[in-house]
């Protein structure tokens, strides 16, 4: 491992490389992040040595294999802080947590005339589930609206969380603005109106110390590929007591107690929402991204991503033709800037950044009802990881001048 | 790659290795197959050179995962026979692709007094989701039986095929009885009624020719760990006017075409099925695992398993204390092989298996059901894929006599 967080990017080979005859600067975290070598080496070894199905093998490569499951199931306990391993489901990815709780808890619990909430800011993830089952139930959705600087309005939400509402569910930081929201508050808020609270965790729980306890979240979903993990793992909290009255979401392998011709029963948490063969791999690979980003420490992974934002979000800010969104004090905002440059689609600008090595995502970042309410139709956005460096930094903002002088008819 | 399939074993690190002293023979491939060095060598590049998250980008990381992607699809299609790659979804694994069908084709399509059709050798993902259907929908589910060889008795499914049934699903090669049905015949005899036909492919498509549109199903799922691909990956393959027609599974990013406040709308197949981020690199290593089957061909990947059932089978059926089900004659049987040894508990054998280095699995195979039939709770099963040798199979046969010498209080 490398020796302090500032050598990191040492340990991603793929950030060793040119693009466009440019060295690669990665800033699109935010979709999804690089793998380490450890990560890789944990799935290659998982492969060479252990592979084999879990928990219906007694054989030497089946309990290995349902030992490294299990044991990465704890890992995740522990770096979120739930208080039973029994509330770690594996899933697919935080899209596949979130509908399963909406499909599950949601279906069981919302009827016509129930209110959800959620916020403006959602990712599609965490908003379509909900609109289409308010739709299926003739429940209302409704948004809480944020402050002039991105930030969620804990007095709109004071408003809209009322006695009619079911679930609130609501980003735990923003995929745009760079903004975290007060979940803490939110479940508090949630919790005096006899709702549930769901988080998305997705952009937080990479990037920050998570206790879902102190949280006092209900359910919280996030997935692996955001924090190093292999593609294809990811996980939905939940109060044990929450999961275990919930309904099923699949049904397969592993999820039964009795199956009979007519009718079946039902395996315990979190075994009941894990049909079919699972990712073991992906979990494997998970719990080694836990691993490694516990021996940085989560709070020096955050304060890394803010000396990188503390030293970014100045420069692109005191450039004219470039508008951020959301917090323009680099105290108040992730790692995660979403921008604009006068005149230009953020398509092409994520091209010319491109040209210059540099990778920035440009689109709706699957929140087109915060594209409307911020008034455009798309953004380019530079998203950080603690392996990011200044030297990335100074890419990025050398780009985005180039990008400027080139369009403006300058030379490349 | 290996220069011949009976050398295929060189390719498959893990296969390298000793567990209890004893030379590995791993005999569990119906439960999960292992991985030559080939498709670990893709994930591997894929994580250390193009890895990003696909479609939404535009930088050159991100192109390139989208291809890789992309390309996987057509391997998949190529794979299959596909009339087209959009009637590829990429899924989590067959479980989830006979999830999906069930509750979007089965959600929208199954009404009170309507018919589903199985048979009663079903794993539970291909049961219990239909089993469920049935009770929310208040419809009958009937099972096709088998014949005393273990074969689908064609005579009761033209019984239990009426025009009341609206669904057919069926496995394509039994996970228990080694047995392959006729489904190319069985989806005639729906479509002559009016109904949908769904194979479950996932002990097929690993090990002989399978032509989706010469079958004529209408949806047909497998997984790729079944067929030495990373975990977490999976098909569902579907026609693609049945895929336009069906109401959406999960909702979130990549398959939306707007999201507005109230109302959505969806992209075309194969993105309106595909939410969330998916398993690009499982995809990748999934395409890999294509590759190295098609160049070895698949009439040889099932001639090789048919001479190890050969070797094997008349040598398991000829020991008297040995009970083998499904078909006793060789040509009938696939490389799935369940048995158990008079007088002692299919864990027992697989522990005692074990001890001699041979990977078996014991228990119900996630067939209860077929398990109640055939009058055992469980049996143990050993499993061969093209990689296993005779050497594999002389070190079954030898661990189970010293097994029952040992049982019977002889020397081990």
């Amino acid at each position: 491992m490398a020796c302090s967080i500032n050598d990191a990017q040492n340990d991603f080979p793929i950030l060793n490389q040119q693009v466009n005859d440019e060295r690669l600067a990665y800033l699109d975290n935010a979709a999804t992040t690089q793998r380490p070598r450890q990560v890789l080496a944990a799935l290659q070894h998982f492969y060479e040595h252990d592979n084999a199905n879990v928990h219906r093998g007694v054989h030497t490569l089946a309990e290995r294999a349902t030992k490294d499951y299990e044991d990465a199931r704890v890992k995740v306990q522990h770096f979120i802080n739930a208080a039973s391993a029994d509330e770690i489901i594996f899933t697919k990815g935080c899209t596949d947590s979130l509908n399963m709780i909406a499909a599950t808890y949601g279906e069981a619990n919302v009827s016509a005339g129930d209110e959800i909430v959620i916020s403006i800011m959602e990712h599609h993830s965490n908003l379509i589930p909900w609109q289409q089952l308010a739709r299926r139930k003739h429940a209302t959705l409704k948004y809480i609206g944020l402050n002039d600087q991105g930030q969620l309005d804990m007095e709109d939400a004071r408003q809209k969380i009322t006695d009619k509402t079911k679930i609130v569910a609501v980003t735990h930081a923003s995929n745009v603005l760079g903004t975290v929201t007060p979940l803490k508050e939110l479940a508090k808020l949630a919790h005096q109106h006899g709702a549930v609270i769901v988080g998305d965790g997705a952009q937080a729980v990479p990037h920050m110390p998570v206790d879902v306890q102190d949280l006092g979240v209900d359910f919280y979903a996030f997935s692996g590929h955001k924090m190093m993990s292999p593609m294809g793992i990811g996980v939905l909290y939940g109060k044990a007591d929450r999961l275990r009255a919930m309904p099923l979401y699949q049904y397969g392998g592993e999820m039964i107690s009795e199956v009979h011709r007519d009718h079946s029963t039902w395996a315990d948490i979190p075994f009941k929402f894990e049909a079919g063969t699972q990712n073991v791999a992906g979990a494997v690979g998970l719990g080694a991204a836990v691993d490694y980003l516990q021996a940085l420490g989560m709070a020096n992974v955050q304060a890394k991503e803010q000396e990188l934002v503390d030293y970014v979000l100045p420069r692109l800010t005191a450039l004219p033709y470039v508008t951020v969104y959301g917090p323009q004090d680099p105290r108040q905002h992730t790692g995660v800037i979403a921008f604009n440059m006068a005149n230009l689609h953020p398509h092409d600008v994520a091209t010319a950044l491109d040209m210059d090595g540099v990778a920035v995502r440009a689109g709706h970042h699957c929140a087109q009802p915060l594209m409307e309410k911020l008034g455009v139709t798309a953004t380019a956005r530079a998203s950080f990881y603690f392996y990011n460096t200044w030297r990335d930094a100074d890419q990025l903002i050398k780009a985005i001048k180039e990008t400027k002088e080139f369009f403006d008819g300058g030379t490349f």
